[in-house]
């Protein structure tokens, strides 16, 4: 079965400041392995797609480091959002591309920046999701829920008919006490952002729920693989309205489905996030980089590639020598790093380190 | 009155590792001001010497430092110890030096690392020492304390006859239990290693308390100003035994003098003791250098002189960016950087950093 993986590269994520920056958001950072994520999310596709049917939505400013990341991906296939306007319009414009040489096609839509610890497991899960996607369905990846995670939307289980479940419901990022309910009740998973469907079924669904998009999408569609594409898309892109897919489709769409799976997914949402997806000393915490080192030090999380950074008698820190500037903060806080990003807005000597 | 100052620059102190290594000891690094302690103590003086009168005693790795950042000091006034072995030694270096010049000088031995915030208080004081000192005592200068200080040594006042006050005991750095008995009983003061003598009285001294070390000071003492002066340093200065003058003397001698002081001393022994000698910003943190960036922090002390640093939602925490290497500590737990370096020791790779 041909795939089309639709690696969505478009975030400007700032909450791995000092390492994440504007020109070098963090699916561009080696976070989980020695390799970016982005080029980890490309590997674990494994055999289900090859780099020819790979595609990539991105930034213009980043498009040079997808290129550079990603080298067999042909450069045509790495499409160039002339604004970011959230998730639809960057699928809407992998639609287009895929639809015109492959009607039917399976589209994979996978964000740049997740970790998976188990490869096996996810492309078994993908596989699923694709059989099931063959017949009309909008498939969604759920993720078995190990804790009563407040950071994440999560996905309500229907009913399952001919092998494939139903969502019942999206559900947005709970209270703490409602995801511990979630987590005893069952039936609840966490929505992943990975989207497998046809280019047709997409097609059609922004023409019924996003008829705003179509309206934009048609003339692009109608343009791509002829010499009015890049016109089309740089006049009508910009008409897209900004909205995610789970808002503009997911939510309204009656054939939505879901596959399940428990294959060592994390967002990696912050710095908190890096124990899950690293290695751990005994004392639990992530040493990354020679120069870290850790005395009388519990679970803290040290990045220090450049030169010794040495932690003594701290418990559950985060600190990052990014070469060029440093964080400093505690790991249940690691989400206030926004407050740093401020601050270097509100001054003007501090603008380079954005 | 002409003083003969003896500032004391032996030091390698390691607490302020990174800042401080073994080739830039704590006296040369500006921790108080813009200027390196040492500048600072000198200048400290003011009119109570000159340059030309003003002595200080060194190990040969940090002599062009002294030279560099005490211009006007004679450089046959930069006395170098062959080897680092205690106060003592270094203090009989000088007397050989300056009773050479002039038998009774009057000599007033300062730690170059120290900072005191009042300085006409702390000039008063040393001249209420240099006239005691003139008649024959050994005079220190002690401290009111305003803590339950366990980190200084105390000194127990005994009686005053003549206007001079005796020591009635040298007392260590007690337990908490005792600083404060002390502290509420009054009649303890902090010892601050600063000694006013004639330079006859202490000569007369080592001969009397420590006759190994007066037996190698005679001979240097008498080839001192000769041709042979260096010859006679190099040979029997290693031979002189490697005691602090507090044990060596100031305990044994009669004559012990003791002149109150409260002119905001501090030995600024770790990074816990920056916000006692720094402006503190309107949450009690230190904010040194340009980079330094407190976000939600209470009691932090940052040393960010190159580039951003920037602290979030922590307490009581020092950080401390010295270009090539970094420090995360709890400002509680200052002393321990000396285990980070052990660490260093113990990694060839990191030996550079030491």
């Amino acid at each position: 079965m041909r795939m089309y993986p639709v690696i969505m590269a478009g975030g400007s994520g700032t909450r791995f400041w000092p390492l994440s920056r504007q020109a070098r958001p963090k699916q561009f950072l080696p976070l989980t392995s020695k390799n970016p994520l982005i080029v980890e999310t490309q590997r674990r596709l494994g055999k289900l797609a090859t780099s020819a049917t790979t595609y990539v939505v991105c930034g213009a400013r980043h498009a040079p480091q997808v290129k550079k990341h990603l080298p067999k991906i042909p450069k045509a296939n790495v499409l160039v959002e002339p604004e970011a306007r959230n998730t639809a319009p960057a699928i809407a414009l992998a639609v287009a591309a895929v639809r015109q040489r492959d009607p039917q096609g399976l589209m994979v839509v996978l964000p740049s920046d997740q970790h998976v610890a188990d490869t096996a497991g996810f492309q078994a899960a993908l596989q699923k999701a694709a059989a099931v996607a063959q017949n009309g369905s909008i498939v969604t990846l759920g993720i078995t829920p190990h804790r009563p995670e407040t950071g994440y939307g999560y996905i309500r289980v229907g009913t399952t008919t001919d092998g494939a479940t139903a969502v019942a419901a999206f559900v947005e990022k709970p209270s703490l006490e409602k995801a511990q309910a979630y987590l005893s009740e069952g039936g609840y998973l966490w929505n992943a952002g990975i989207f497998v469907f046809r280019a047709d079924v997409m097609f059609d669904a922004f023409r019924t729920h996003m008829p705003e998009l179509f309206a934009a999408l048609e003339p692009i569609a109608q343009a791509w693989g002829t010499r009015k594409q890049a016109a089309a898309v740089s006049k009508h892109f910009k008409r897209m309205p900004s909205t995610s897919i789970d808002y503009g489709i997911a939510e309204k769409f009656a054939r939505m489905a879901v596959v399940p799976g428990d294959f060592g997914w994390s967002d990696v949402g912050s710095f908190n996030a890096l124990p899950e997806v690293r290695p751990v000393d005994t004392a639990g915490n992530v040493l990354d980089g020679p120069g870290a080192m850790a005395i009388d030090a519990k679970g803290c999380v040290i990045v220090a590639r450049e030169r010794p950074v040495a932690i003594v008698g701290m418990t559950d820190v985060v600190v990052v020598d990014a070469g060029d500037a440093i964080l400093v903060i505690p790991k249940d806080k690691s989400q206030d790093v926004r407050k740093v990003i401020e601050a270097l807005k509100a001054k003007k000597s501090l603008q380079p380190y954005l």
